[in-house]
């Protein structure tokens, strides 16, 4: 799993029908690095850093196996110094 | 998943069947990147910034578990700049 | 899916059961690129800009849920240059 | 199957269900190398050299096939130094 | 799939049990490049250059559905010269 800290929520209105309304967050992998999109699935507010699940495991983690989703949070790290 | 800009239309006449009639598009995830190819399922136009979803996932996301794509569009980003 | 360019066909004599006689190709993403072999679907000849789809798609793309291709050319882009 | 190295435990209490009470051990490639996230089958110290497995197989391998990893520790490595 | 020498033979003593008996490599995918440990699936020596497999596909080229690999050796290159 990635270790990746969230930026912020991601705003689409035009998507395909399977994402629901689960929240979309970007998140980088380290300050200044490229960012992804990982559905939420514990709760996240900006600046935490979490784990994040991908691979065919992202869908189940997003709630269902059809969820279309290759990258998930599993998890908030309780403590975190990037380095 | 990836946030890519959305750069042309891909024309294959000679490909499998199984690919049907989907539009391919050429996609980017930044400016002077490599480029991919991806299925569109939201209906995108040149230059949109859209989440493409990869792994097993791509498959259902461009219509069913049969459908051999590793790359599916599945939303337009309402508001991006690269950066 | 990624745009590779065919480079020659792989000779491969001493190889499990389940690849059959299926022709593998040495593909390269851009000149100069390192080489990965893609399984043909389609009938390339070298020098063929193609697509080709990766993850579990590559399997059913070349030919049924059993065939342990993790890469197959799908596609024959009618008209490419790289750049 | 990557070679990483072990570096310490990940302490993560707000967790989706589905992980259980598995250990995540933080592990890097090599000295310096990005960490990432593994969950532990065979029982690993610090220091360990290990072997991950990713993809779908990381599942299986870390209990059940719904299990929600995409990288899983299968073997501890007797006798490797890094170079 | 990816192009690889074999450079030796890994001993893993502590391993989770559905890894069997199979003989685990490792492999470069060029000189100097980083290691990744592969299954081998048709009898290989050092110094070979062999074709593997991986995502879901490297499972079932090592056995069976349910075998935790990623990566799998699944044919011997009759020629081969790096470059």
């Amino acid at each position: 799993m990635k270790i990746c800290q969230v930026e912020k929520t991601l705003v689409s209105t035009n998507r395909i029908k399977d994402l629901g309304h689960r929240p979309l967050l970007v998140v980088r992998e380290k300050v200044g690095g490229p960012r992804q999109v990982a559905v939420d699935a514990v709760g996240c507010v900006a600046g935490d850093w979490v784990i994040c699940v991908g691979s065919s495991a992202a869908r189940e983690a997003a709630g269902s196996k059809d969820y279309p989703s290759d990258l998930t949070i599993v998890g908030i790290i309780d403590h975190w110094s990037e380095g």
